[in-house]
């Protein structure tokens, strides 16, 4: 098998012409001398700061990195002007996102650019080609017919974790072995965590080599200050709207069916967000939305109904359902039979067992449903995920929500039909939308951000940075205005107090959470503001099939241009005027100024001191 | 809901980009002056001469009909220079296709070319609105936001058929009531059956709408000598190929599934064959083969376990196999477990008791079955077509083909497994690609095809022919290339003399019968010749999404570029022959001229006797 990694391969002529893209690196990395500038040292959310940093001693509380052009002038920032031939690994874990090759051929070139003999090795298989000391050096040659392409497939993947003692110590060795300076993990959070995790073991051990993260989820779940999209995301967003305008085109020529999608994309609703946002279906059911009402099945039901129903009362008997992969566990009453299921599950009960041993009220929601939903609830146990994942999370990705969220409509429908309340016979069809995305060629932007991304790990590693994640910043902006960066991952922790069901084995301790969608965020707003008519009036759009040349091919997901982020950015500003403020005031200077220094610093610093108490946060409304 | 119909609507950047594209016209069409040239009275395969010329006395026989440019040197061929403003209907039949949007853009543009008084009138909701004379008046406006756009959503429509004595009537009395001049049929096989019907009745009933048939249908089965593919085949090949190529890498990344994908087609392979050209799965199972070759469901079964073993044994263990629609038809106790079924419904048996009374061995089958096979096989009568269609055509498209051998494959690895002859555990993902793939924006061959065959449409009613498909050959050409004419639909209609299971109801009755996959033709050729290499070697290859600019733009569908068809070229080619030989031994020429010619026509006359005699035909190795 792992003689097929990195073959050479026929390609069709969108794929040649593709692989012959080059994509542009921003300003700051072209050439092969970049400044870097450190910033202050960085934090983490308040409640987690004495965790993080106990956890993590050696890594946390480094300063974020941004990646300047030679000639920028800049107080403090240093060129790095010497560049040994280097050795670095790469791995890919996890889900495969479209651009992940690009990440391996952005750090590819920018190694060979700064020194010839520096070497990449790839590691075969996901986190077992990294245990087992598996690699293909990655040369021109093998990367040629790769280049912009999708998949994993120039490495492959496996489950990919690296968290138990064992794994961590597979590592461990592997690095030492192949004697590697830099450690690059392509991964979305939990393998960013993971990350984070070995660079704080591998600085222990006193080990050399340094661990870098890159933000690669089409989950676009990996999310924070420092990170404003993960490479992936893009593109499989743009191939899920297309097909769900085509499945929209297709409900308004037939004017029979109703659409009930699925769309990939794991516990946040990021991805079913951003389709909705381009096509328009008629309807988006969001897990953060039914979790922040707390909506019941039952709920859910009646609302698709009363919307089944107003659009028949307007002779429109056709209409598409979007749902996130993540929704069946923000459903409170299944996410507690989940958990009863999996307690049972842990306590050694069989499948056959376990609808007799429920609690009365959880056997009666299960009897409720329908026997392909049992089934697939029982399924569970045979994930071969790791005990210390939340096997809940592993799991609920295999129930067919479209289809219990399908069956409970007609039923309802079907009542409504014989009291006279509603008059045509409802049809649904169901589908799933991710496999056909997942490998999809990369977007334009993926296949830029991956290559960028990938140079930045190569300053990254130059720099001597360890536990760190590649982050470039205004990516809205064309690549020649991105800013290119750094930030500790330990910067991006956060640990829940609490948890709903059996997640628990990640309470307590730091994590690189996945972001939910923000309710109050403006992405959320865009898609509620219009609700009403998209709903009812069918204003179905179709971005249309992903373009390479021509109108469209510079397009960009809507939630990242919408949203006003930049927060890297903003921090670079206000050190600027600090450091004004340090100019202005220095000893010498009149009482007047000083005076109205002073007064103005002591109203920033209080103002600033309650908006970061826990209370205040908390009192946010949700 | 009528009023929705044709209203202006928000289009994408990329929509709306579409929108603004102008098809060229071939040079036969350029300008306002077109000339006629009529060929042979068209005949059609000689064992179904008499029963077609019998059921179609005014419209059998006519002439094929070649469009060229006013400037074309050529004896006999007449020009149209009188254009009176005519009234002309169109209607939308059957499954939504690619394209669809382009013919009514085209005719309506031909009609105001050569008067602008003509006018063109959308039957809405398909056949119902043809019934119930609802129209929408085609304007530019109208058109706006429809040009090159995917769907039928412009005018929509239903079941779509016109067949009934009831149903004919009602198109004649709205004819009639319209003044019609034309009424345009855009569809496949059974709508322009249904054509050919309707110009034969009006023809009898001495209305003057001529009726002409466009071949539009994703099926790409309307294939015949004077038709090469269909509007919307191009479309649906290319956006199923990119879906089929996404999951290809997703298997290969993952290297852990198989995918079992079930491809939207009815009953003929054509799109199943297409994809598999463009994308290269590890296998494709024909219907035609399958039929052919008279597989079992266990032979199938054991087939794609042998391939999965074999697989396993080079470390292996993940694929891709595409399985056509109407795949499940053509496998022979499926299909005569199907007539039993059918026949015991036929007879007025209950859902719940049909399986106690089936045959002892159609039991034992129906018993092996899975049980949502079972159920799906039942489900039967809640088809609502009519009885005079092939009703188990119509219901096995709801068949989950790809679950029922996956599940199959499935048990039969288990077994292995414990065997020992197979190793690891086989996982399998079941897709269905149909509807995401219908409502498609139309690829660039789509858009040019329709808007052509909609302006050949006002010809053949300029030309006054009644019972006329439009055509275009030569059309792997570039567009200035292709030839465009028409053929009497009757040429295209064969009578079938048996027929297995209980689409007897057209035994005996002239149809455009869906064209199967040829096993002798070069795009099966083409398939055979690399099935090994793609069945072990994983050569996938990536036609990638649909492209509107730059590469990949201009590629059309492989099966049809591998064809050396140009049916239509050849049969002009022998009229220039025959002209010659004519025009060379005319009386007063030598007697050996004459002699010579005897000899020579004597014996070209005595092959073709021969070649055309029905058991000659017969004897053909399939």
């Amino acid at each position: 098998m792992d003689s097929d990694f990195g073959v050479q391969r026929e390609l069709s002529d969108l794929q040649k012409h593709r692989s012959l893209y080059q994509p542009d690196l921003p300003p700051c990395l072209q050439g092969t001398t970049v400044r870097v500038e450190f910033g202050d040292a960085t934090s983490t959310d308040s409640s987690g700061v004495h965790t993080v940093s106990r956890s993590f001693p050696h890594t946390y509380g480094q300063p974020l990195a941004h990646f300047l052009r030679a000639t920028a002038q800049v107080r403090d920032a240093q060129i790095i002007s010497e560049h040994p031939s280097i050795r670095v690994g790469i791995v890919f874990c996890g889900r495969q996102s479209p651009g992940g090759h690009n990440v391996v051929w952005g750090l590819h070139n920018a190694l060979k650019a700064h020194n010839p003999n520096s070497t990449l090795f790839g590691f075969l298989g996901g986190s077992e080609g990294l245990f087992a000391q598996k690699t293909l050096e990655i040369t021109d040659d093998v990367l040629s017919s790769y280049k912009n392409q999708g998949g994993y497939d120039l490495l492959g993947r496996t489950k990919d974790q690296i968290r138990t003692t064992e794994q961590v110590n597979a590592a461990l060795a592997t690095c030492n072995a192949l004697n590697l300076d830099g450690l690059v993990i392509i991964g979305g959070v939990t393998s960013n965590t993971d990350a984070a995790q070995l660079a704080e073991t591998f600085a222990e051990a006193k080990c050399r080599t340094k661990v870098v993260g890159v933000p690669v989820t089409l989950n676009g779940d990996l999310k924070n200050h420092f990170v404003e999209t993960n490479v992936g995301f893009d593109t499989i967003c743009k191939v899920n709207s297309q097909l769900i305008s085509n499945v929209c085109t297709d409900a308004l020529s037939a004017e029979k069916y109703y659409y009930f999608v699925r769309i990939m994309g794991r516990k946040a609703s990021h991805v079913a967000l951003e389709c909705a946002l381009q096509s328009h279906p008629n309807m988006v059911v969001l897990g953060e939305e039914v979790a922040s009402s707390k909506l019941t099945l039952f709920d859910l039901t009646t609302q698709i109904c009363d919307a089944v129903q107003a659009r028949a009362e307007q002779d429109k008997n056709h209409g598409v359902i979007i749902l996130p992969e993540g929704l069946i566990e923000s459903i409170p009453e299944i996410y507690a039979l989940l958990q009863e299921i999996h307690g049972l599950h842990r306590q050694g009960v069989s499948i056959d067992n376990i609808s007799s041993q429920l609690s009365p009220w959880a056997s009666a929601l299960f009897d409720f449903l329908p026997p392909f939903i049992r089934k697939q609830l029982l399924l569970h146990p045979e994930s071969d995920d790791s005990a210390q994942l939340s096997q809940v999370g592993e799991l609920v990705i295999m129930i067919e929500t479209e289809k219990l969220l399908a069956h409970l409509v007609e039923t309802e429908m079907n009542k409504r039909l014989k009291e006279g309340t509603y008059k045509k016979k409802f049809n649904a069809i169901c589908h799933f939308f991710g496999y056909q995305a997942r490998g999809a060629l990369p977007s334009k932007f993926d296949c830029d951000y991956a290559y960028v991304l990938g140079h930045i790990c190569y300053h990254i590693l130059a720099a001597g940075l360890n536990g760190y994640l590649a982050t470039i910043t205004n990516l809205k902006s064309p690549v020649n205005k991105w800013k290119c960066g750094a930030a500790p991952i330990t910067a991006m922790m956060t640990v829940k107090r609490w948890a709903r069901g059996p997640g628990a084995t990640s309470i307590g301790k730091p994590c690189v959470h996945p972001a939910i969608v923000d309710l109050n965020g403006k992405a959320y707003e865009l898609l509620r503001q219009n609700a009403t008519k998209i709903l009812m009036d069918d204003v179905y759009r179709n971005p249309g099939p992903l373009q390479y040349d021509g109108p469209g091919a510079d397009a960009k997901a809507v939630s990242l241009c919408v949203e006003d982020q930049d927060y890297m950015g903003r921090i670079k500003k206000l050190q600027e005027y600090l450091d004004k403020v340090r100019n202005i005031v220095k000893p010498g200077c009149s009482q007047d100024v000083l005076k109205a220094a002073l007064s103005a610093m002591s109203s920033v610093t209080d103002i600033l001191s309650v908006m970061s108490t826990p209370s205040f946060t908390a009192q946010k409304p949700l």
